[in-house]
């Protein structure tokens, strides 16, 4: 079966250009099928605090009202992702950059309104992505690079969590490719003591994350992050790894944590 | 021969959301294959002046430096390709957002400097478009949206000049398609008096223009127009037409200006 590897970059990694550098680097070099999927960063609060607009984020996730909509799209979609697209372009790497909905890939819907109005969030299944425009890019050499934007199909642009992008694109190609997804954010892996960056678990099943989870050990971010992993597991996926950008490191002292069931 | 149609529309155009919708939805009837380009509006201006950065114009265009080239980047290739991309997806056109970056399409050099320094503009030629992917997404139906921004294929992003973004798509395609190239701006058409918004001209020779260019009559922004459009003409577009949004109407009163040799 054809391989295919996602890499999620995440904020903190966008943050750094030096770190980026490296990362962007490794990722060219790979000679296998491949997808970017990259966040935010702090650039959008940057910009929202330049217009005097106040970031608000409940439960650690961003409020979207129309503003915030507008620059998250521009920052995203715009300033973050041909940017990338650039760069790698530089690096012969052969990208061209997409949200949700540029072909129609990602379909969402409007987070309904529970305890929380998020505002212009989108969720999205994975089952719903139209992964035919992304395979054919694919096999035509193309790399497609995911901006966290996508659509409700009625002409409404939606904020979407690009870890949940990359794992329900990761999902929807699982039946054509054995794909592995790579999330590379600030830290080194999942860490078995949070204040030691190089207690990094290299193998973590579902019971040890159940265990560590009770324990308080595994908290807050790294909760969606896992029951994301496990879901992709349990639905296709053929690997996982949660890792920082010293895995892209020419030594790879540190390679991260793999995922498995 | 297969047909292409490009479309054009200007700021202005942009900046009209009753004008937009109109055209919007006459372009999303088309049942033939097409390409959008769109210019920036007023937007990209209004966000330099929020930032506090006083936008730079020389000669009718825009000096383009670092932080006005970000600006750019994050409305033209972000907030209004985005948002035309996911309008047009309401209306079932499948369409999908394009820099000259993404895919390499577009390669640009930066603009020498002799007189004036614009900063970071690209130059394009319309020998050097890549049109395999355009014509690959053609040809699967999906509908090209190029926002004007263009890259060195070194890693740096370039403001690029819709009109010329249009018309060099329109030439690099001219062997495979017989192309109609159509420029929707603020006025109807080319007048014979500037005055009167009424006084179209319906057809104009290169002499016809010559004559009207020494006598005045058409002047500043309009020749770069149509210099560009006698080019395209002679490099083997079938059809040029420059007109306003009322062209779109369903009265289709005022159709506009044909260019022709």
């Amino acid at each position: 079966m054809r391989e295919l590897t996602i890499l999620k970059i995440g904020g903190n990694v966008l943050d750094n250009s030096n770190i980026l550098k490296s990362v962007l680097d490794n990722f060219a070099d790979w000679s296998e099928n491949k997808i970017l999927v990259h966040g935010g960063g702090k650039l959008a609060s940057l910009l929202l605090k330049q217009l005097g607009i106040e970031p608000v984020m409940k439960n650690g996730r961003r409020v979207t009202d129309e503003k915030t909509l507008e620059i998250v799209t521009m920052v995203y979609a715009g300033l973050i992702n041909k940017n990338l697209v650039c760069q790698l372009q530089s690096r012969q790497c052969n990208t061209i950059g997409l949200t949700g909905a540029d072909g129609n890939t990602i379909p969402a819907i409007i987070r309904p309104v529970k305890d929380i109005d998020y505002g212009f969030v989108g969720d999205i299944n994975p089952v719903n992505i139209n992964s035919k425009l992304i395979i054919s890019l694919i096999e035509n050499k193309f790399v497609p690079v995911f901006a966290p934007i996508t659509h409700d199909q009625n002409g409404q642009l939606l904020n979407t969590n690009a870890d949940t992008i990359a794992s329900s694109i990761a999902i929807s190609l699982a039946k054509d490719f054995k794909v592995k997804l790579i999330y590379c954010f600030e830290k080194n892996g999942v860490l078995s003591n949070p204040e030691d960056d190089l207690s990094v678990i290299n193998n973590i099943t579902e019971s040890i994350y159940k265990d560590y989870k009770d324990k308080g050990i595994i908290h807050s971010g790294m909760i969606p992050k896992l029951d994301n992993a496990y879901a992709a597991l349990k639905s296709g996926v053929a690997e996982i790894n949660i890792c920082g950008p010293e895995a892209f490191s020419k030594e790879k002292i540190i390679t991260g944590t793999t995922i498995i069931l």
